[in-house]
């Protein structure tokens, strides 16, 4: 953890935000895997760990608006239990560490929010996502396990996503340990992917494995397919052919639960071949373009178009696209090979704040959501700001069925040569993500630079592993 | 999964044990780690997998036990999902997989419980584990959250075990694939902690990477560790030094949801000293001996304490107990240095039914759990029948807190040369596990053997990595 200064200061920005109540942020408890006592990868609550800090589970943070005072609840082990695991610090000691002062047992918890009931004060939280938590807000707020989530308090997630989506440069510092950590496992993936006949599992479960050696837990489940057209795909099952691309779509966490969130995308066997290289090529120059775009000031919607617009400029040069490049845009003729948005907040979660609602972080009342096809996927259409982190990602993929159903209803006609693109049935999809940091002065490309340009990866791949 | 005769066949032997009613049991849903969509390795439910093999999140099987009709709910995906995930199989083409006819979607349970309900059937289920599950059944039984867990069916859990317990033959060879992948964990951990100075997360991280390489998640959070007398421990945070010994407690999944359980314990650096080496062959011959008393009929109560029988032996030898080995055990006074049980069953969990309540896995009307401190943590003491898998995990810890509390005690002083004692204080300690079959003629030990006496161990540790 960060030291207490960092917390304090923290619960002392939200205290400005928030007007009168108390926020009660549940830490996570164990998650189960199979049965009770065998469970997951301990993950802290995002928010819990953001204002409070500490990676213990069954922990509560409450910060009490009205009268200015910061508390957590926990239980402490019995002293017996320094025969199975050594001496362990005591809940104020913990509480110490987060700058917090007033502490008690967990088994107090509900009687002192009763109390704040009692006094008609607000109680503020946000949007449970484990059955553990509604189970426990239903029984700590006397509500009904279906009344829970819809009574978060729009108010905090307000006042998080203002605090958080503003990174200081510990969290960067932490995000860069994050994609250094992905570093290790993306250049291990491509070597990998350099001897084909490999079944993709090998690959993924052996770059996982790096993020559990190196820093945490994966930042969510590994994308690892030479169908990367496939887009919701967390099979791993095929086995590697020369003439297909794998995309690794991986990130780490570290201790701290910062994330990174890397895409790469790679020939099977280490050779680009033609084909492969000139689609490559348009990815990483919109890649490139886009992350060059960024700066404060501007909407990141305008650079997801930008990017889609030289994606239309590359397939055009292909013989897959034609017309006017801007037309195309607009009309979303893009949205055949890119259906998905140019990127996401990141930060202590990989969707950063997903929780609290996309439209909550990635949306404000100056950039309301698109809702067709394609656009509506974009996660961050809003204004950016310095200290944004943010993922560019760019594609484009050949979706067999996506391309039977728009050629079927006739759409895009006049900007899609689909003769050419049913050459591209066979081709797969490539994605090139980085993480970016919004600077005063325009960005800053997070980590250890990861191996992009085909020549680069080519090098890499020569060093099978 | 198994073909589908298989899981009818075990539909149909739970239908030989339970009366009348139905039995619900709920599939597992996707467990979250940091917000709804961001998701744990998807882990089905044992219960559900043993009698409906399917992988699939969101399902649900029911056992109709007098009418004789076996169900399966779960949603089929959407046309537009094509696009997205490729093309899914439906339900009912999934359900065929498993035997069963009669499918529905998910969304009809609600209307199919609440008329068995309104029947006045009894509906059967088993103790729950997971949030989600909590609240589902709440929701379909009409109960609150706190009166689901005690509602779940004795009559069933009972059955359920007694079947379960028994493995075939194809459930033994998916226990021996576990068996293999974790031989490549343990000889990777090997290897590793040959070479001094690493963080034993290095190591933990890399072989959970096998696994996940290999067949599924870990069957269990990987215990790892230079402070093997710290039983509790799943901290990963020491770089290893000469002179201790470092415990691996890991297994593997297969796909299928079978486990493996292996301890293998290794002196830092790849060379036993002679006070390792002395310690290290006593538990070596509680495991051998052990192994070797095991055939059907006996007790494993009676196993357990051969196991603390020739403990005691070893450490008389070596000057640090003394006295009547048999007077010794049956005083408890091995507990000081082994204070668990020598083993549990395993199967589709790596505490087989463990959350179908230890005792109704381990214990029976024959044998009743001890109370008193180390021998009340037997899990199986009941009498062992051809086809139970189980583990076999002698250990001798010196446990600081444990040692000081004993001797302020006063305890075991006829038994235990406590100034002795007080020398091995830094040693660690050590744990040797296996995993057994119980066959008609006594027993088979599981798997490629993974090395475990000295000579073997040194040899793959001089090939460090």
């Amino acid at each position: 953890m960060f030291n207490k200064e960092v917390y304090t200061k923290r619960r002392e920005l939200l205290k400005k935000e928030i007007k009168s109540g108390i926020a009660l942020i549940l830490g996570n408890v164990d998650a189960s895997f199979n049965y009770p006592a065998n469970v997951y990868h301990f993950r802290q609550d995002s928010h819990f760990s953001y204002f409070f800090g500490l990676e213990n589970p069954g922990f509560a943070g409450v910060i009490d608006f009205d009268n200015d005072k910061d508390y957590i609840f926990g239980n402490d082990f019995d002293i017996d239990d320094v025969i199975w695991m050594g001496v362990q610090p005591k809940v104020a000691d913990l509480a110490a560490k987060a700058g917090v002062k007033n502490t008690a047992q967990y088994t107090e918890i509900a009687d002192f929010i009763a109390a704040i009931k009692n006094e008609g004060r607000q109680i503020h939280f946000l949007p449970p996502y484990r059955g553990e938590t509604i189970i426990e807000l239903s029984s700590l707020l006397g509500l009904t396990n279906a009344e829970v989530k819809p009574a978060a308090s729009m108010e905090l997630i307000k006042a998080v996503v203002k605090l958080k989506e503003i990174k200081s440069d510990a969290e960067v510092a932490e995000i860069e340990k994050a994609v250094d950590i992905a570093y290790e496992m993306h250049t291990t993936s491509m070597r990998m992917a350099a001897t084909p006949g490999r079944v993709e599992q090998e690959i993924a479960g052996t770059i996982e494995g790096i993020s559990l050696a190196l820093g945490g837990p994966v930042s969510f489940p590994i994308i690892l397919s030479q169908d990367g057209q496939t887009l919701h795909n967390h099979h791993h099952d095929k086995v590697l052919e020369v003439g297909r691309m794998m995309v690794t779509d991986a990130g780490a966490e570290t201790h701290n639960n910062y994330t990174s969130d890397i895409t790469r995308t790679v020939p099977v066997g280490g050779k680009f071949n033609e084909r492969q290289a000139e689609i490559y090529q348009i990815v990483l120059d919109a890649n490139m373009a886009a992350i060059d775009a960024i700066k404060p000031g501007l909407k990141y919607r305008e650079i997801h178009f930008l990017a889609c617009g030289v994606i239309v400029d590359g397939l055009k040069k292909a013989g897959i696209m034609k017309g006017n490049t801007k037309a195309a845009v607009e009309a979303g003729a893009h949205t055949l090979f890119m259906p998905h948005g140019l990127g996401h907040q990141m930060g202590m979660d990989v969707h950063d704040m997903e929780g609290l609602g996309e439209n909550n972080v990635g949306y404000d009342e100056d950039t309301v959501r698109a809702t067709e096809f394609g656009n509506a996927y974009l996660r961050l259409g809003k204004e950016l700001k310095t200290g944004f982190v943010l993922t560019v990602e760019p594609g484009i993929y050949f979706i067999p069925d996506l391309i039977d159903k728009f050629r079927n209803e006739g759409k895009y006609m006049d900007f899609i040569n689909y003769d050419k693109v049913e050459t591209y049935k066979d081709f797969g999809g490539i994605r090139i993500e980085d993480d970016i940091l919004v600077t005063e002065g325009g960005y800053r490309v997070l980590g250890k630079a990861i191996p992009k340009t085909i020549k680069d990866i080519e090098d890499v791949m020569s060093n099978p592993l």
